[in-house]
This record gives C-alpha cells, sequence and structure tokens, in this order.
C-alpha cells in the first residue's frame, strides 16, 4: 500500500482531527533503540521522541510487558504486588512530602484527576496556566492548554500568565513571579481564587524554557502563599530527561503538592500516574472513590516498574548528562556558525533552537529545516509561538554518534534556503 | 506477603481513593481462561469480567501484543497500517452511518471526547444522564455519572432522566420517553437544551435493564428530534456481550450518533475509542487537532484488532447466546425456588439479579451472597440504587461447566441466612 493509499484510507476511517508529521508523512513499520525503519528498510534517527525514551522496542521492557501480559492483567480491585512494588519505587525517586500516587492511563487522565483532586482539596476552581500550556485532551484540560489554539473554548476559570520566555533570563525569575501576582489579583477579584497552578517543568510548548534554574520558584511560592497548589506537569520533564534530576521541578527547588506523570512511564506502554501529598487525597477519597479499569493494571505497573529500573541500572541520566552536554557544544557551535540559529534553549536531552531571519522568528524556515531532516532521515519537530523553535528530545540512550549525525544533518538543513 | 501486609502497604503507597472488593479483598496472580488462581494455587471461578471478555491472557491476544511491542510502538502522527485496519474491522460491525472512529486510551477518554465533539458539533452544552449512570472518571464524564455519589459535583448543565427500571417493563418505553420529554423540557427552559442524551444500553449502574428489547427507541428519537445527539456508550454492552448483537444498542433498532466502547476492546490492554457519524468529527476537526498520545498506537490497535477477529472467528455470540440462555434459565428457576431471589434481568452474558426479603429490595443481603460467594471461590459483585442486584458478567468464554458451577454456588448462597 502506497503513502498516499495509506493517507486516503486514514482519512476516510479515521477523519480530520488527527494530524500527521511532516510534508511528507512517514511511515514506520520497525523500530529499535533510536531508529525507526520504514518499509523499504531505511533507518531514520529518532530525536524526537520522550515516549519510547528508553529507545524503541526496550527488551526488557517487552519482556516485562510479555511476562505479564501471559500472567495475569487485572485491575485495583484485587490486591496485587506490582503496582505497590512500582508505587514504592516510583516515590522513592520523588521528595518524601510526595507520598500517595494513582495510576491513570494518560497524561491527560493525570492532569484531569490532579484538577479534581485540586478542586475537592481548595473548594475553588480557578487555574492558571501559561498563555501557550498544552496539558492534555480531556474536557478540562485541553480548556488548559491554549496551544491547542482558539477553537477550544475556556471556561471563566482559566487564567494564563505570560510564558517565561517573554522575560529576558536575567529578569525571568521576578518577572514571572510578578506576572504571578497579576493573575492572582485579577482571578481572585473575579471570583475563582487559585486552585491551582499548573506548568510543565521545561515548557515545552511555550517553546522550551529552562534557564535559569531555580526561576520558576518566587512565581510558584506566590500560588502557595495564595492557597493555590502547584501541579508540576512531568510528562515532558520527567523520568531523567533533564539528566539533573529524575524530575524537572527538582532543578528549580521546588516543593509540588502534586506531579503528574505520563508520556516516557511505559516507554510506550499506556501508563501514567498523578503523585502527591497523603493529605490531598485523602480529601478526595472522602468525597469519591476512585477506579480507572486500566490504571495501575498489572501489565501496566510491570512496564512502569521496568523503565524505572533501567533509568536506575543503567544509569542513564549520566548518559543523559554527557551527551546533553555534547548537544548543547554542537548546537551553540552551530549558533555561532549560522546566522539562522539564535537561542539554544534546554537542559539534558531536551532542546529549544530558536530559528531566525534577520534576528526575527521565522517559523517557515523551522517548518523547512524539520521537513529537510525528515527528508535526509532525521526525525525533529518545531514549537513555540511562531512555531520558530526547533524541538529536539532524542530517547535518553542517545550517544555522541548519534549526536554528530544529528549535528551533520542539522548543519546542512540550517544551510540550506 | 500476607493479605493484610498487602492491604496496609497498599493505604500506604496509594491512598483512599482506591477500593477493593470483597469483605476479604482477593490476590490473584495468575489467570487462564474463565480462571483466576491464588498465591496458594486455588482456582477462583471469575464471574464478574467485562475487562478480559475473551478469557484471562487469551493467547492469541497475548501474541498481538507481544509481537507488537517487540515490532514497533508509536503514535498516531506517523502512518500505519494497523490502526487502519482495526479501524476498518470495528466500523465493518457497526452501522453504515457510523463511518470514523477516533481511538483513546479508556472508556472515560471515549466518552469525555465525545462531549467536546457533541458541543463542538450543536453548540449546546446541556447533558442528560440516567439517575444511576456510570461514564468515567474525567472531571467532565465522573460530572456525568450520579453513581459516583453526592460528593461529585454536578455543573447546572447536567441533566437526569429517571432510571427506566421506575417503570414496569409494560410501561417502560412510554414512561422513559415522557420522562426524557419532561427533561428535555425544563432543560431548554433553564438555558441548556440538550447536547447529548447518553447512555450504557444495558444500564449496567442503574441495576442492568435489559427489555423490552426497543424500549428505548421512543427516547432517543426524542433528544435526536430536539437536536440533541445521541452517544451509545457500550462499554459495558459492546464487543458481542448480549450475544444478540455486536452493540448493545442494536437490540432496540436504535440510530446513534456516536458510539463510545473501552473495557473488553483489548482483553485488558488499555485501549479504547469512540465511532461516529463523519460530519461530527468534521466539525470537531476545523476547530482542534486531536493527539492522544497512546490512543491508536500499534500495539493498542493490534490488541483491540486481535480481540475483534476473535470474537468472529471462534463465533463467539454464538456461544453468548446458547450460555445465555442456559443461565437464564437456571437463575429464573433458582427464583421459583428461592423467595430471595425477584426479578432476573439481562441479555446475552450480562445479568441483574434482584435479592429481596419479603419482596423488598435488600442490599445486606446481596452483600452476604457476593461475599458468600467469594469464599466459595466464584466471583459477582452488585449493584443498583440500594445495591440489591447481582451483578452477573462472565467472559464470553463461559461454558454451561462454569455455569453449573456458578449456579450451584450461587443456589447455596441464597439459601445462607
Amino acid at each position: 500500500m502506497t503513502q498516499t493509499d495509506l493517507i486516503t484510507r486514514r482519512e476516510r476511517l479515521l477523519g480530520p482531527a488527527y494530524r500527521l508529521f511532516y510534508d511528507e508523512p512517514a511511515h514506520f513499520v520497525r523500530g529499535e533503540g533510536v531508529w525507526l525503519y520504514d518499509a523499504a528498510g531505511d533507518a531514520y534517527l529518532d530525536v524526537y521522541n520522550n515516549v519510547a525514551s528508553l529507545g524503541h522496542c526496550h527488551p526488557r521492557i517487552a519482556l516485562a510487558i510479555t511476562r505479564q501480559v501471559e500472567t495475569l492483567n487485572t485491575h485495583t480491585r484485587y490486591l496485587h504486588e506490582t503496582i505497590l512494588d512500582c508505587a514504592e519505587t516510583l516515590l522513592a525517586t520523588l521528595p518524601d512530602h510526595i507520598d500517595r500516587v494513582m495510576f491513570t492511563c494518560s497524561g491527560s487522565e493525570a492532569n484531569d484527576l490532579a484538577v479534581r483532586i485540586a478542586e475537592a482539596y481548595t473548594g475553588r476552581t480557578g487555574i492558571i496556566v501559561t498563555e501557550l500550556a498544552y496539558h492534555g485532551v480531556t474536557q478540562a484540560v485541553s480548556q488548559m492548554s491554549p496551544s491547542l489554539g482558539e477553537g477550544v473554548v475556556r471556561g471563566p476559570h482559566i487564567f494564563t500568565v505570560p510564558s517565561p520566555l517573554r522575560f529576558s533570563s536575567e529578569t525571568r525569575a521576578a518577572g514571572f513571579a510578578q506576572a504571578m501576582d497579576d493573575v492572582i489579583a485579577r482571578m481572585t477579584k473575579a471570583g475563582f481564587p487559585p486552585a491551582l497552578f499548573i506548568c510543565d517543568t521545561l515548557f515545552s510548548s511555550d517553546g522550551v524554557i529552562s534557564d535559569p534554574a531555580g526561576f520558576l520558584k518566587p512565581a510558584v511560592e506566590r500560588v502557595q502563599a495564595a492557597g493555590g497548589l502547584f501541579v508540576a506537569d512531568e510528562v515532558q520533564a520527567g523520568f531523567g530527561r533533564t539528566g539533573e534530576a529524575m524530575w524537572g521541578f527538582q532543578r528549580h527547588g521546588l516543593s509540588p503538592d502534586l506531579v503528574s506523570m505520563g508520556k516516557p512511564m511505559g516507554n510506550g506502554h499506556p501508563v501514567a500516574g498523578i503523585a502527591m501529598r497523603a493529605e490531598l487525597i485523602e480529601e478526595f477519597g472522602k468525597k469519591s472513590r476512585y477506579f480507572n479499569t486500566f490504571g495501575g493494571n498489572p501489565v501496566s505497573c510491570a512496564a512502569a516498574l521496568a523503565v524505572l529500573n533501567v533509568i536506575a541500572e543503567d544509569e542513564l541520566m549520566v548518559n543523559v548528562r554527557q551527551v546533553g552536554a555534547y548537544l548543547t557544544d554542537g548546537l551553540r557551535t552551530l549558533g555561532d556558525e549560522s546566522k539562522a540559529v539564535g537561542e539554544v534553549r534546554g537542559a539534558g536531552l531536551f532542546f529549544g533552537v530558536d530559528i531566525v531571519t534577520d534576528g526575527q522568528p521565522d517559523g517557515d524556515r523551522a517548518r523547512r529545516i524539520v521537513n529537510h531532516l525528515r527528508q535526509h532521515k532525521v526525525l525533529i519537530s518545531a514549537t513555540g509561538q511562531q512555531g520558530n523553535v526547533l524541538k529536539i528530545r532524542p530517547p535518553l540512550v542517545f550517544r555522541p554518534e548519534h549526536a554528530d549525525r544529528l549535528m551533520a544533518a542539522l548543519s546542512r538543513a540550517v544551510s540550506h534556503p
């Protein structure tokens, strides 16, 4: 079946709300480590994957899933040890005050549950997100995701703060805190005092904003002082992505009330969750039971437990720091050599690279670079307000030789008209 | 680790919103077909499972998952054939006018997306559910789930109709239609004309209400005539559960606008979806993209495709009809013999059995029966307003000899004081 046939069939069966990557969509049939293979057997370097974060088809994760699928798959209304082993291993990576975890199938469900828990605990409904936030696709959290566009109607309880990217690196901490003060005052006046502030601790959809580490702290403390909870959305930044810490909020020295997680948690298997302070779920549990049919099932927990073990045993965060530093050097050097490359931001193996023309954001050029790379079998994407920020996010098992291949292709792509 | 240790550990790690089945919770370590095994190797007959609906650890489903996990697991922004094969096979089981499908991870996400699509299409927000409905756990659909209790605050856009069980079998169609007329009038007056009416086509949480087949039709037509959409929630009744048809709405001769599905779709693997008329998703797709990281991934679709194939190739609906009829006879005979057993409702392999004392609903007695059965290694549950309806829902591969074992145990349990 040709690409065109597949696309036609897809439109006929799935409809238009699904989007495909790239001007020439990609069709992969096999994956292994950092590589994806098309039907012709050609290998593509996957530099845009924080789901199969340990590499495609990681044998230990595949084995954990296979064994459990062949043994038992039930739910949380029966006792099972794997959910407890998984919860315990997960909570050991989090600060002591985060001591309960609940499992869902997706990051969307995790953030949605965080909202329900925060509302039950605070008795408030006001929510603060950044101006280009993305937190998921349920009705509640799609409203909290301005990056989905104007088509998603927002309730009056949702308030936005400017992206931290609007402040220079030097003024970011103070500027963002002042913006938070302003929005808290505005929403309180409007009758929606904050139940929660949620952010992706790497601000992926806002254009990747990582530094200076700690800049988030004053703003978060403002929310907590005003009686709101802070939800660290670690779907993007969690599970060792930054190399410096298991969780993105730790880079900023934050003390979150809830921590949501998803994408890389099962290396592609649908598992996600929300960890929190015990008293939050005590309050929620009094008011409502929570049963998620697939959430926390033995197979999902076996996958998640294996992921946690591989990150620790293979010392992947060391690799993230080393290869991350190597890539940072490469990207900065490219920035020195090419006028198309502006600021390079990021932490560990997550980069945002501004593409500019005459110093101005150039989304079209970023799009051309992304598609040029795809034609040369290197997979990345773009993000940010103008779509001009290259989003580079390889698996945690990325090695220096992969970085070299990326940099060679990227160097050609940015010099291409 | 003892049961008590497991329970203590669970409370310490997961918190109080999770509930366990049975006065003495069960701990299973292995499953096969209709059997679950505890750590001592004792076999329990699973008569309460519409997730592992083809039987625990079905070898063809396990193989489909294993193969795909070892080959490739990506997402819907790349082309992949399995999602298309799965969508095509699924849509072939649905009426012609239902011609698009979108994939999610859970029935909650499917119903949540149905709400978003219905709101985008109708420009309305009013929602009708039955008084004891259950449609999931996201913020939007937990509000549409009065069976979760008063602790879940409902928005002013959610309206309830009485359970069809409030009408006698003879007056059910007309009475439920009249109730629908009344609620449509009330909500329209309140400024919330109906965007949608959603119901489980077997009314599981309302006490299992199956007959007379067709009773739902006049009420659904009232909603559609008033400009609202009808969402058939097939999470419980779908995938051949009733034996008479692949989908519960077909028993009632209904023409739904959207069909949501979940639990048995991947025989335990987290996959769910929403099928609908093309024009509904056209409207939604104009306003917003939809990307669900794990929804429709190759592994989930391989599992769902295998489930559809097994149901067809093993002619499981024939088995459901045969063993369902056999069990119906057995339950009716038990009803004739025991004063504790009142009305027996259901279709295929899904039964609601009223437990009564002196003709009145007796939830305590139902609870004792459920726990007595668990002590004798037969697993069922209870539902309904007073919790007095035994919910009997074996896997579709249940055989007459399993039915005999259930009936023998149930007969002893109902005669036990």
